[in-house]
């Protein structure tokens, strides 16, 4: 049965929800990781892919510099990373330096990927749409790519930022 | 280690991806659900939701029409459901009529929601973008709901629609 309620209490029920840390160049060059958890494929052929980034963000600026980012899906063993990218801002933070993460160059884009996630992809800014206080930005996957490893993806599974692997 | 290799490889590592099954009503008032692994959510405040549906199905048709949608978390129970309602298309089938699935009335919009979900959430049509070969959907979510029982969310959890829940 249904009962109507607000939607911060239903929205409760999403859980697990699929992480992600998206990683783009800043006018300096710098490479500005953030962690993400609104995201979707959105479309097959090309294969394309969306984030929703909070307009304030330091990413926003970065995405629309360089027009390009990478989509990273951390494993279960980066909860670390994916909080401290997700809680410090780039305008004053230089992620990668303050935090110890492998990366290595993009193949097709001027940006990184993460060494030790389950998966990277390297897409280039296709369009961009604001939708209330986030703006969602959709990249065709110019480059794709796996752990050598089989690895358990990270996902969001309760409330508070808990992390870990969905089962 | 990264590997790169095509995107349909390196996609392979989503799982488990979220389900939901989206309702929208035609021009002769038929109700047709779809059920749909692309979607997020796209904005705090005002809360707003977004779906990417394939731009020859009828849906697209639908919320074109009707300009609002239901976004359904179905329970882990719903999995027949969700595959009749991703399987069969309403341009040609009631999918209400041939497949048994308890609905209800929305609040705020001419669509329905689905009694036994874990939650159903009432969007007004806010904006659509091409992307690819889907269309993203963004909708205002103007009423929530959720079930008053506890019950655990479906989801796609391998390929081939292998669908269960999360843990």
């Amino acid at each position: 049965m249904q009962k109507q309620v607000n939607f911060e209490q239903a929205i409760k029920n999403k859980y697990p929800e699929q992480v992600v840390i998206t990683i783009a160049k800043d006018k300096d060059g710098k490479a500005n990781p953030v962690t993400l958890g609104w995201t979707m494929i959105v479309s097959g052929e090309p294969p394309m892919m969306a984030i929703a980034v909070y307009k304030g963000h330091y990413t926003v600026k970065c995405i629309r510099h360089s027009k390009c980012f990478t989509i990273a899906f951390p494993s279960a063993d980066m909860a670390d990373a994916a909080l401290f990218f997700g809680s410090k801002s780039g305008r004053d933070t230089d992620k990668f330096t303050e935090f110890d993460c492998k990366t290595e160059p993009a193949k097709k884009i001027d940006s990184l990927l993460l060494t030790d996630a389950v998966a990277n992809f390297e897409c280039t800014l296709e369009s961009q749409t604001t939708a209330g206080d986030h703006i969602i930005f959709v990249g065709k996957v110019v480059a794709a790519h796996t752990n050598a490893e089989s690895k358990k993806r990270l996902y969001s599974i309760a409330p508070g930022h808990k992390l870990g692997p969905a089962s």
